[in-house]
């Protein structure tokens, strides 16, 4: 089964109205050229928001094919839980390119690269890890594609994703009941002030469906870091005994999930 | 921690004796040219059969380092159960090696590339997957390096390594209990007369510790192999709603053993 990919389906970038769908740049060269569709095909158009199309062509061109939308189906090849991964750049690009791709196929709504005290690599482009993921959520049917923000530091991460620093009770769980948001920091170092507990037994214990996982890089987040996060409703997590690379780390994250709400 | 790989540590190929460990090659080189290693220095060296040594050079050179034996730690790195994975090549040959990688990192202890009647790709090389293992077993602090089996039919692996073919009670559990091992084919097509569990059913259900599963071609397993795989005490799962590549189903049954034996 081939999915286009149509941010805008009321877009009128050809010189269409609504009830439409437009298909331009590589995916109308895509569906042209290669794929040899002609006007009366049908064809299936994902707008990334969760929304799968079925459409006919109208005209077909290499810059641009218009379609009349048939039908649509909401919440296509969606996952019943909302997950934000807040991953620190690998050394090797190829590897972040990697875990976007496989949390794509697994099922994340949201990544956003943190730049922690012990990053190596503080630059990051988010253009390619967006290709990467149109083209995951196509291949493994889905109807969204993952947003991925604008690389920020890990405190500025904390700071606008964790709870408010709460008054009185500092247990991580106290402060992760304020809004039924499960938030989990996974780092490797021990810390005898703030046990980890295991991915498994923190998302077992949950009864919500919206999570955030934070992953360090290569050098771990630093302890500053971590008591950062953890006032701010974090719950330190640990990933099993492996030793594991971050977009391992990364995956293994959004496989825990995966499975939580696994049938 | 840099660690070294010595597959024979009573090894006789530079004309030393018992009680010494001994580098050749591309670890000799590694260990003299980049790291500058000299008689002396105290280096860390895995056998892969699961030992990790603590040894002292007593001569190095590009072409071999000599190093006495000091201490050894066994079951270093080592996971709680055991697992084989039967995966079937992937038409591009780096998503096997990713997927070696990552499931070496998580833990897996014998990898069979298995040729399906629908694989696409029917010739596999074993030696570039040996290498990509030893590396990742180094990277992620593991004793052990998984093995890599000859490729083989699916149905040759199936009369390999299932059971024999029961002659009263058909039902996959009752199979499945001929030996305590947990054999799981993991296939992507519905069959009424035959309901998939998930496959964290499977192993939640289990008391074991040793679990094959089998992971199919992009074109899927045939019915006449998933037919043959649960006559020979294979139970037949599914991996979730998400349509994963071969090599992220292979590696969300790694994580699902994984996350069974994580604390």
């Amino acid at each position: 089964m081939e999915i286009f990919y149509s941010p805008d389906t009321e877009g009128n970038r050809c010189g269409t109205g609504s009830g439409r769908c437009i298909l331009t740049d590589d995916e109308a060269a895509h569906c042209v050229k290669v794929l040899r569709h002609k006007a009366g095909d049908i064809i299936s158009v994902i707008n990334g928001k969760g929304t799968m199309y079925s459409c006919r062509i109208l005209s077909a061109s290499p810059r641009c094919v218009e379609a009349d939308i048939l039908s649509a189906e909401e919440n296509w090849g969606t996952h019943p839980y909302r997950l934000h991964l807040a991953v620190a750049p690998t050394k090797n690009a190829d590897r972040y390119e990697w875990f976007a791709e496989k949390a794509c196929e697994i099922g994340v709504d949201e990544i956003t690269p943190v730049i922690g005290r012990h990053s190596e690599r503080k630059i990051f482009k988010t253009a390619r890890i967006e290709k990467i993921l149109i083209s995951a959520a196509k291949q493994s049917l889905k109807g969204s594609v993952p947003s991925v923000n604008a690389p920020m530091s890990v405190s500025d991460f904390i700071l606008k994703y964790g709870t408010p620093e709460p008054a009185g009770d500092n247990t991580p769980e106290g402060q992760n009941l304020q809004d039924g948001h499960l938030r989990l920091i996974a780092y490797c170092f021990e810390d005898e002030s703030r046990p980890r507990i295991s991915v498994r037994q923190a998302l077992e214990e949950y009864n919500g469906d919206e999570v955030s996982v934070m992953i360090g890089p290569e050098g771990d987040f630093s302890r500053e870091e971590a008591e950062l996060a953890v006032r701010h409703g974090f719950i330190p997590v640990h990933l099993g005994a492996s030793r594991l690379r971050t977009e391992t780390a990364a995956v293994t994250a959004a496989e825990a999930v995966y499975f939580k709400w696994m049938d």
